[in-house]
């Protein structure tokens, strides 16, 4: 990041008529981007929503109430322009993509093995990577594939302990006997798995997804062309926190959009200290909550580009 | 408000393609803009921001570290586009109108009498009422008055109890000495009005001001045209307060923007029942907490508007 740019930034957020400070996060937004995009003026002209899609072989694990089947027919939904995102992104204005990996053929059911072999692991990462162009001033990332949010609390168990019971959630709108199964499917896996615990990569690769592989991929690209990040819901910040625990600053490129209702992301955001902008209660994924935090920035760059100084406006000092 | 608005758009929030309530808040922001509006399909079309100015004599007792003199200096700034009311007005797609109040004369200093004789009161409710057009869409209310954090917390201290310690804050940057001096300001306020605490409207003439009474008079009018109301932080929600210690609905048709970093604003809001939409750490006014709030609320509506069913998308029932 850009220590510089950080500095002007900081510099004219003193002057502007305001009360120093009163504009809180929005004050801090600005000076994040400006850092990592390397100027003092910082702007949001190109915005990409970047959605990965994959399916989870931990699914004949009963642990979604909703068939497969639905990952397919929401990426027809993106295309067709029907889905939350498809809106989320206008507003925003932002352009989206959105990615199926593997042609959308499942993982392999973590329960039993790996779910990914070294190969299709690394293939998913450099699909993310490659998905991200360098030219970018913003980049929002998120994901679509039924039975991922077992996938995500298995990986994020797998990085800052507890067990199934602690980790998953309702999800897409599991009850509770769903809920069990999720827990159990966990426990399953990382019992399984138990010996690569302590890498975050391979625990990637065994635990988790092709879209997750593909977020990381993404946030690593992000990181090497300086793209300001911002993460999503429970399976996307799941799928950026091995960065953070190979690297105490691996995610200091990222913000974190919002809070899902899903409890296990609250208890993730804290493990990586992140703070959420928004907590609306949201729980679908997608990039919805990405997306929603979009105007947040651009009001901070309208801001501290657009204010006035007190010197410009004659406006008396503090007594 | 209309509850056959509200029962359409939760009908048709059921059959979106996405998990029933995943769009959480946004979802609800959606019926409550219909239900209002009395519109199935709620629109943002015509977004007003008002901003009202005042002064108060209460500044005399050093309870703020700017002088008087920068409420007007400040309505300057707005008119020449300066502030940040003026560049979140712009993101936010709204039309930002500044209303100063009684020529911006200070009130009288409440630790002595009452801040405003009735009819000045008055006169400043009716240029409130005044100011909201029957056809709004959504009405975003905020305030400019150097040492009105000083009123707000005696007003609200009037209406739910407390005294001025527990109520006085930083406010535009006070320090210990300076919220001491609130404070006392606060409690000399409330005790020489004591007799007329139980009286939310008299204590809002006593220990209130200018550009609070407008206030509660833009919320008045928008209820008569049942105009969406969106508040802004301690002194615009302190102003609109009365209206709930009058009637329990008294302010349904208002949500609060954002919890200000001032402590005693979320306090109020825990009072008045009224739940944050953001938390940002801001502490400005002018509306900037409310102007911030318009695109979420956009978001909702265009979600609410622009998503296809699952029938439509051909997606597959949960199992």
């Amino acid at each position: 990041a850009d220590a510089a740019a950080r500095q002007a930034i900081a510099a004219r957020n003193a002057v502007l008529t305001k009360p120093p400070g009163s504009l809180g996060r929005l004050e801090e937004l600005a000076a994040w981007l400006g850092a990592w995009q390397g100027r003092a003026t910082p702007v949001l002209e190109r915005v990409r929503v970047i959605v990965f899609a994959g399916n989870h072989g931990v699914v004949a694990r009963g642990v979604s109430p909703w068939p497969a089947d639905v990952t397919g027919q929401m990426v027809g939904n993106f295309a067709a322009g029907g889905a939350a995102i498809n809106q989320l992104a206008r507003v925003a204005d932002a352009q989206l993509t959105v990615i199926p990996l593997a042609e959308l053929a499942p993982t392999a059911d973590f329960t039993e093995a790996p779910a990914m072999d070294e190969a299709q692991f690394l293939a998913a990462v450099a699909a993310g990577h490659a998905s991200v162009p360098p030219q970018t001033d913003l980049l929002c990332l998120g994901e679509m594939g039924i039975g991922n949010t077992t996938a995500a609390a298995a990986l994020a168990a797998a990085l800052f302990s507890g067990d199934g019971t602690q980790w998953a959630g309702p999800g897409a709108g599991s009850d509770a006997a769903g809920i069990a199964r999720k827990a159990a499917a966990i426990d399953a896996g990382l019992a399984r798995h138990a010996a690569w615990r302590g890498d975050p990569l391979e625990m990637a690769r065994r635990v988790g997804g092709y879209e997750l592989a593909a977020i990381l991929g993404a946030v690593l690209a992000a990181r090497r062309n300086r793209v300001p990040v911002v993460l999503d819901g429970f399976v996307c910040t799941a799928a950026a926190a091995p960065l953070a625990r190979l690297h105490p600053e691996g995610l200091a490129h990222a913000v974190l959009s919002h809070q899902s209702a899903e409890t296990a992301h609250g208890v993730l955001a804290r493990h990586l200290g992140l703070a959420p902008l928004l907590a609306l209660e949201m729980r679908l994924g997608e990039a919805s909550g990405a997306a929603l935090a979009v105007p947040l920035l651009r009001a901070a760059l309208a801001c501290h580009a657009g204010m006035a100084s007190f010197a410009e406006a004659g406006i008396s000092a503090r007594q």
